[in-house]
């Protein structure tokens, strides 16, 4: 069978390809009679509008793009899952677009997207991301764009977060109740909102407690496992090392719990571990790990939401509507009393 | 700024549309001093061609679509960054669809795969999937598609896989060689190819140990964590519980690992364990756990590099060119000898 088109169909019925156009469009302009045979032959041939030449008469591409580091992520994940229901309850399609953590993949990504494939933009930046000139550039091309989780704290634009200060404040207060004198905060990067969010819940929960002898230090890590495993083994083999930790993303629980392995640190009796995480591990894990959850399938579902929101209205004008989802702290072994 | 296109670039130059068009696409019938000129703008206004437009002329859309269950999974999050690294290499965008396990989802895809919207699919078929019509109809529309991972029996079509046969045999052995006498193949979906193939590999190994007394049974799990861990639980809390697990998918260690830990069953020491799986989990899980390793992104780089193949020759002839990768046994702690 050959590719059925509107040439095809107009040649079947001897009919202009103009006529078979607007009889599938319902147009006014052509008779039932016309329009039955045209939809008749349609259905009976499997004829299905080719989506660019749909899309460049209706300059609408029907299609959004969701940006993410990667999907080897729990969080990431799941948010895709709840931009995805949305997505299909709308009948638009979902273009699923991986920085890689690389900030130059995510301005080529972006680039791609100012020229009619998409319609709006969900993104969640990369750890690299320093500057939002590509990032501001798509409203010039009137592509609205709807952050989650990632954001940068110098663009104005509507974004999705959770209460990253509370969390990591309710999360460094447990790990005092539970003991621990020396925490330190493992941090992903210095440039992301969330991420500094999380600093100062930290900071402030430590500062709170000024009647107690405490440190804390924030200690960088990397995107590459075994280098975070080097710099958080350097961090507990060390001359001083912290009898607690708090991580800021899920894939840091890996390399403290293989290096605590490997170093005989036990969990939770020289160290009690905390991580920002959604992966289903953390219950088999031993000691199960407590975690900060956080609502990843939700804040999917709301950045769609306001994405549809702002395609509705004039996708030309910045929205800043910004919402707030609540994580919460699921105390396992990994920071039990011993 | 509004969006630049040929019809801005025409009126600021005093050209056709036509003549722009040619300019840029380096038609021999323009001079080059008005390639020059209509190049020069191009660029200082960033004009970028939409996709849209250029896919009905050229008649590609410069996009394949890959498809699979889900991407909270190691194997399948490996196996898009090798895909996508290929493409990229081509300058080919990938559209990511997920089915869910769903064959619903799976056909509704398709069926938006055939109208131009991607040149090629690369394809995990959903574990609901029994029916290969949805997936030979894309041939009809000149669409070549390509398998990898999970496949069907019964679709002559192009295929990348890895050795299930020998993996589940080599894997039945070593469950063998360090004691068990009952093991029990944890099944996903009894129409996959790749999971029959383990099964296969599985009962040879079995039955050539004709002068040991052993049991084996094969047992069906479920997609839901839930369900599969009601499943295992009653399996190994029952009278006649095995001392061996063989697991089809990754999902399936969190449920087994779950199940022990609630019914006080020690691994290795009254159940030995090895799972198909890519997970990094693998080594923190306490024991760490025995795993066949797919090469998951080499099979995504080889399955994406057959495609392109595929797209340089004739699209609508069926090519049936298979490829087998090895996968690897990783012996870790859950199947050491007590």
């Amino acid at each position: 069978m050959s590719h059925v088109n509107l040439q095809l169909l107009a040649k079947e019925l001897k009919l202009s390809i103009g006529t078979v156009s607007k009889a599938l469009r319902d147009s006014h302009e052509i008779s039932p009679e016309t329009k039955k045979m045209v939809l008749d032959l349609a259905q009976k041939l499997h004829y299905t509008p080719n989506p660019y030449a749909s899309s460049l008469r209706r300059k609408k591409s029907n299609t959004i793009a969701v940006i993410v580091p990667e999907v080897a992520d729990s969080f990431f994940s799941l948010a895709i899952r709840g931009i995805e229901e949305i997505a299909q309850s709308k009948g638009y399609h979902v273009l699923i677009y991986l920085t890689y953590e690389s900030l130059q993949k995510e301005e080529k990504i972006l680039d791609e997207c100012k020229n009619g494939r998409v319609d709006g933009v969900l993104i969640s930046v990369s750890s690299e991301t320093n500057s939002v000139t590509h990032l501001q550039d798509l409203s010039n091309y009137n592509i609205p764009i709807v952050f989650f989780d990632r954001t940068l704290a110098s663009i104005k634009a509507t974004k999705v977060s959770t209460n990253d200060f509370e969390s990591a404040f309710t999360a460094t207060n447990h790990l005092l109740q539970q003991g621990c004198r020396h925490i330190v905060y493992l941090s992903i990067s210095d440039r992301l909102e969330m991420n500094n969010n999380r600093i100062s819940g930290f900071q402030k929960a430590i500062e709170e407690q000024h009647n107690l002898a405490l440190q804390h230090q924030v200690v960088e890590c990397s995107n590459d496992a075994a280098e975070s495993e080097a710099v958080i083994t350097h961090l507990l083999t060390g001359p001083n090392a912290p009898d607690g930790i708090l991580a800021s993303v899920e894939k840091l629980a890996i390399p403290v719990y293989a290096a605590c392995e490997q170093h005989q640190i036990r969990i939770p009796d020289d160290l009690k571990v905390i991580c920002f995480s959604n992966t289903a591990y953390a219950q088999v894990l031993k000691p199960s790990l407590t975690t900060i959850t956080q609502p990843a399938t939700e804040m999917g579902k709301t950045a769609a939401t306001l994405l549809f929101k702002m395609l509705k209205k004039n996708p030309s004008q910045v929205y800043v509507e910004s919402c707030m989802l609540p994580s919460e702290l699921q105390v396992r072994a990994s920071t039990a009393i011993s």
